[in-house]
């Protein structure tokens, strides 16, 4: 798909958005970041991504701005700004846009490709979900953990050309990427996840993944927790098969003492995501006459414990 | 009532039992502790029972056993171990058994009289609860810091003349004391306070009732919990007026920085009655066919923290 050269923006420059468009900047990708505190480190001296194993790619030469006015409108528009933000996205994307342009939210849970398509229109919107581990070690120095493979789709019905052109540009990109079918049921999917594992890491007091399985209650209540997620989603259209939760409880044994990106966040004194990991599969729950007490419990104490 | 002199035994001498059957001997009847860790000092210097406001009351002899073998049989027994320890029942209480003992549970929580009952015959079988902040400060020494009120039933059916003279007795022995119609429904109408307050105490990170409160998510969740077990109770037949819950957020709030019992024991590193408050009404829960997830998953959470 050489043929593919949108003009693209990254808008939450942290650690996701500098991986993604920086590896597309590195193949040759017209990129341009909004960046805020990095700014003018990444003016001096680039951008800098550290994979374990590989040598580190380098872009000295990265275009960087302060606000989405400069950039103007182009053709794609990567967001990764945390969910937390996502109400200054009112502001940052008009400046962006042409009739053609692109939003690819790669943030995570539930919501978000709602919020951008209440405001500006369904058809813009797709996302992608990312299953990756990142770390922004110093201002333009991201350091890659493991994992990278990004799963990309339509907010609305199948993919379409630019969807597999996209894909395509990441995989040529270095980056393990595929197509996916329902992007809004791989979220549900990962939410089944995302929901016990993070939430329990910090409401359970501070216990990595492999802490939460080794206590016979928490793991039942993990499983208690996955089934209202899968109850939930079915009864929104997207249909998860009941093999799942196991699939998903026994690959998580061998992860070790694996730190949920929340549990991170929280140590970290970061922002959680709290809406749009629990809050949001929690008002589905309500729209669709779900009763979901464990997820709601746990939403209740962590939106006390990330205040 | 003076012509109600039982023999009486005191199972579980800590500050509640020392409290109350301390109290009774102090007004002339015949009381017998079975005590284990406080049994020499007690021996040597009697019990004291300090009460905020008023003289000390200063028991020099006592009459105090390390096994209720050597007590031998009696009219009436108090219970109250912790029900952490309700299996140890099983070998303390045949010893002190005639055909007309009758058994009082003094404990917390839910199910006790189920499990004395179920041992030792339904007939037998009392309860009282008691609303009392109570401390043993050393060997033999109980400091009594506010309220005092026991509510005293039968296990099955309306009151009988051994449950008004109980109450008579511990009224004459300077207690504020009542008799209950429906013992068991007075104890789901406590489970309604303790399930939250004593619950979140713990696994929202160690709050008092005051923080627990002035958390929005935390009071929203004190009360989905307090539904749960109005639900549950009117299930299983205890109905509880729907203006009970606000009664109840309402008379919390003036309480300031309360320390939950549950809260106390877990922060002195005792063991906390997990099973009795929160693990009898998630059964009973199920036996009645109700979901309960909030309590789950609170249950789940204590279960972990308190291993």
């Amino acid at each position: 798909m050489s043929s593919y050269h949108p003009r693209i923006a990254v808008v939450g420059s942290g650690a996701i958005g500098c991986y993604y468009g920086g590896k597309l900047a590195a193949s040759g990708h017209d990129v341009h970041f909004l960046m805020r505190s990095d700014l003018d480190a990444v003016r001096r001296q680039g951008l800098t991504l550290r994979s374990t194993g590989l040598p580190d790619v380098l872009l000295p030469k990265v275009q960087a701005y302060a606000s989405t006015a400069e950039i103007g409108p182009v053709d794609l528009v990567l967001i990764a700004v945390k969910t937390t933000a996502n109400a200054a996205l009112d502001a940052l994307i008009p400046p962006l846009l042409h009739p053609g342009t692109a939003l690819v939210t790669l943030q995570n849970g539930l919501g978000n490709e709602d919020y951008l398509a209440q405001r500006f229109g369904a058809e813009r919107v797709m996302g992608a979900l990312c299953f990756i581990c990142l770390n922004r070690i110093a201002p333009g120095v991201i350091q890659h953990f493991g994992a990278g493979t990004i799963s990309v789709g339509e907010y609305r019905g199948a993919p379409q050309p630019r969807t597999i052109a996209l894909t395509d540009a990441l995989i040529q990109a270095g980056i393990e990427a595929v197509t996916v079918e329902s992007l809004i049921t791989e979220r549900w999917r990962k939410e089944v996840w995302n929901v016990p594992f993070n939430g329990l890491s910090i409401a359970a007091g501070e216990l990595t993944t492999d802490r939460i399985l080794a206590s016979p209650p928490l793991e039942k209540l993990v499983r208690g927790l996955m089934q209202e997620i899968v109850a939930i989603a079915a009864a929104r259209g997207h249909e998860i098969p009941a093999d799942y939760i196991d699939f998903q409880i026994e690959r998580t044994r061998p992860m070790g003492a694996y730190h949920p990106s929340s549990l991170l966040d929280y140590q970290a004194g970061l922002p959680v995501e709290v809406e749009s990991i629990w809050g949001e599969p929690l008002r589905e729950a309500r729209k669709a006459g779900v009763v979901a007490g464990r997820l709601e419990a746990l939403y209740s104490l962590l939106a006390h414990f990330t205040v």
